[in-house]
């Protein structure tokens, strides 16, 4: 080791030990921090983000760096290390070319715009948001100006969520899926059910946390490399492969939130349980691709969690914990789970029309950032589009454009990702299928194990090392389609609401 | 403000910022680490430390120490900044003095020694922890050669933990409480009563921990300042006076330790909420008091919850959240409360016999530190003095020398802080209710929130600024006297035992 990679190695010490104490910091604030206690939280993570900030970007970072990647020494590094210094000499560059008043002004706009966020879907009043609005739209393009020069605005930011992906190919994937959606679900809203009066009775909150740790065991979410916190939003985080945490809520009356959360978030947590443990602590492990992501948390949530077979070996075991489910039969269970409503709220949607609520984001995301509209139009917009895809209107804001924080924090871009990760997933439901044989029975027979190990094997363990792309294309072996999605959906509610 | 009291500030912010992720990481551990993390957090708690106690030993603090506390500007500072700066000077000076390698040593032969008494109380060997313990003593009699040079060792050992307390006086306590409690024990054993089996039956953990928030809330915990983790070993921990946390632990047979658990941690949590917020983040908040902190713990466990007229007013409730509990009366939850048995291990002791089981410690480190007694020779003199105390001896060392870790991790002195505490709390009863009134009936009528009030005013708001000895003259108005503890323990036994 020379002498350079092993001052590289205590720097990348170093900063990791700042990482740990800032992700540990979110993590109480979320799970256990009391009201009068989050001021000083506040102000230890300010303190280490600022500490970790000027580290990240300083001049001895950028000189160990170049040294590293532009001499002879690069071509001796191991392949993970040439990842690791490629990659944090792209995000040094990148971060070297904001100034730093931009970046404080938008740390401090994001902070902002989140209490205004926050008052107006309170007053369901979208006037209030707008300046605060209109400033983060005008931040964030300022920002992509310094972090991608020369680049599209949106297509940067697509790029940030999920590297490699622009809008031009968002738009094929999207476009094909509209066309196959929309007739699908105008005729399954034509055999529109009455709601089940079995899943609003009262389920025990206790009960619920015991099935929601039946179910993260039972999908392989490892309990000696993770825990499970509370939380209003359900959420993963992780500060290694051996430390992930998930968080849930305990809806008294909407058991199957706990539920589905459970499924969701352990899906993230077994992505990131199962990276290379040698990437552990660097930029290659943890997974940055937030598509890459969601296709893992959606495949068990959805492509697994409500396939109707998953819950045969468990069933009477969710009936024990939670015994207001020994009166409800598997197949009403069945039927509730994959319950297609046209509703307003993005998070509480189905699988299918879960899909218009984030292709009606992305495409108001190209018209703020493409067609420049005027954010007053935004609403309309909004309204129009919900019309179209789901022949319903918000009554008001807080249940239309103001449901979501992430614009108030400037995540613009970030929404293509849970749609992206659906779509992988129809991919790669067909390619589990082919190699390791008929996925009902698997579930069926309780060898979910196997659809995980594989999974492990094809995805998690690479880590941030491959792209999204790259991994489609090493495991599918094809490009990124939306064609195995539709049919999917195709089949599956073609079945259960017994369509022409 | 000076410039120089404006850096000593910066300086302090930045060793505080240490202090909270230290806190932190050590809750995290505790309660919500899986396994594997646990690693992690070590690499990152020892960075920390590290810096602290760099910090915390720089000729940069020292001089800012010197030059606040010796220049004109000293007499301008407030009487709270007064206390900081000789506090801290003092703790500087001390840490000055103690030589980095044996610092390290101490430090290294600390894990050490814990792991080899977890090994020695599994397997109940005494012979196997022997060489550590005899160590930690010499490292323990080397270190307060440095920290108080001078001082006889045990006497130096006594103040870290009670600070103005020495053998002298606690011999002076111990000896007159010994005196009234041996025949006073020896007449209630005589009367011994059987178990009663209602409380050994089944009490769901979920329902404890309701009953847990219940009497946390009924005492006066503040949620809104505190929050409650699950560990085996309950203890109480503190970022500042606005964010306090207590754990507790819930054994399905057994619903009277998380009860108690839950009173005594809340006891300490009560303190550390109430103290001058002034004091926040300084030497001045956080009691450092061990039988003052222990005191306050002990007065709400024993003297208020270990009274009948406690339960009145919740007694009902707690048959709500603990349903098994319908079935017992309250003449009998009381019985059991203060069933008095000569039992071996000391956190499972009632109030009375409790005495003895410190008292036996107290004595046997004096015997270490003063008669230099051999450490071969230890469990001897355990197993003699069980027999004199409680007539009764330890089958095996494990639930005899071994029961404790305190020695382990070189904490010789801490035990008779337990004891300390409830002779402070004899005290603080009589003028309790010299100042309002008769405490049964306060109780009874559910008024615990004033003798709350009056805690929090004549002891908590005070933090470390008050040492133990000056709190009690303040307060009571005398010297210490273990009299109003045997007094108490006299009147109250006499009437649940029927004595002469």
């Amino acid at each position: 080791m020379s002498k350079l990679f092993e001052e590289f190695q205590n720097y990348l010490n170093q900063m990791n030990q700042y990482d740990h104490v800032i992700t540990l910091l979110y993590w109480d604030m979320k799970t256990n921090t009391p009201k009068l206690g989050q001021e000083g939280h506040v102000a230890a993570l300010t303190h280490f983000s600022a500490e970790n900030f000027a580290m990240s970007t300083s001049d001895q970072l950028g000189e160990m760096l170049t040294g590293l990647s532009e001499s002879a020494e690069f071509e001796e590094l191991t392949d993970t290390w040439k990842f690791i210094v490629k990659r944090m000499k792209r995000d040094y560059d990148r971060n070297k070319r904001i100034p730093a008043d931009l970046y404080n002004t938008f740390v401090e706009a994001q902070a902002q715009a989140g209490i205004v966020w926050e008052e107006a879907k309170e007053k369901s009043d979208f006037s209030l948001f707008a300046p605060s609005l209109r400033k983060m739209i005008d931040l964030t393009r300022e920002m992509t100006g310094y972090t991608d020069p020369g680049k599209e605005v949106y297509d940067a930011l697509l790029d940030q969520y999920e590297e490699g992906m622009d809008s031009a190919t968002i738009d094929g994937l999207f476009e094909a899926l509209k066309r196959e959606l929309i007739p699908l679900v105008k005729e399954i809203l034509g055999k529109q059910k009455p709601d089940n009066p079995a899943f609003s009775g009262f389920f025990d909150p206790n009960g619920q946390r015991q099935v929601q740790d039946m179910l993260l065991s039972y999908i392989g979410f490892r309990k000696d490399a993770g825990s499970v916190g509370e939380t209003e939003h359900p959420f993963t985080l992780n500060f290694s492969s051996k430390d992930v945490r998930v968080t849930n809520h305990y809806y008294e009356h909407d058991p199957l939130s706990s539920i589905f959360s459970a499924i969701h978030e352990g899906g993230h947590g077994i992505f990131e349980q199962n990276i290379n443990p040698e990437y552990d602590n660097t930029v290659a492990g943890s997974c940055r691709y937030m598509g890459l992501h969601e296709s893992q948390s959606r495949f068990y949530e959805n492509i697994l969690g409500r396939n109707k077979n998953f819950w045969i070996p468990v069933y009477d075991r969710l009936g024990e914990l939670l015994p207001p489910f020994k009166e409800i039969s598997l197949d009403d269970f069945y039927q509730e789970i994959n319950h297609v409503r046209n509703s307003l709220i993005r998070v509480n949607a189905d699988e299918v029309t879960y899909c218009f609520h984030i292709i009606l984001r992305y495409e108001m995301e190209k018209a703020i950032f493409r067609d420049q509209i005027p954010v007053n139009e935004l609403p309309a917009l909004w309204n129009q589009k919900m019309q179209e895809y789901l022949q319903i209107t918000p009554a008001n804001d807080a249940e239309g454009i103001l449901q979501d924080m992430h614009w108030s924090d400037g995540s613009f871009g970030y929404f293509p990702s849970y749609l992206l990760g659906s779509i992988y997933d129809g991919m790669l439901l067909d390619k589990v299928r082919e190699e390791l044989g008929d996925v009902d029975e698997l579930l069926r027979n309780g060898r979910i194990g196997e659809i995980t190990a594989w999974l492990n094997k094809k995805i998690h363990w690479y880590g941030s090392t491959r792209k999204p792309k790259e991994t489609i294309a090493a495991v599918c072996g094809r490009e990124v389609s939306a064609e195995p999605l539709a049919r999917y959906f195709k089949e599956k509610y073609t079945e259960i609401y017994h369509l022409g």
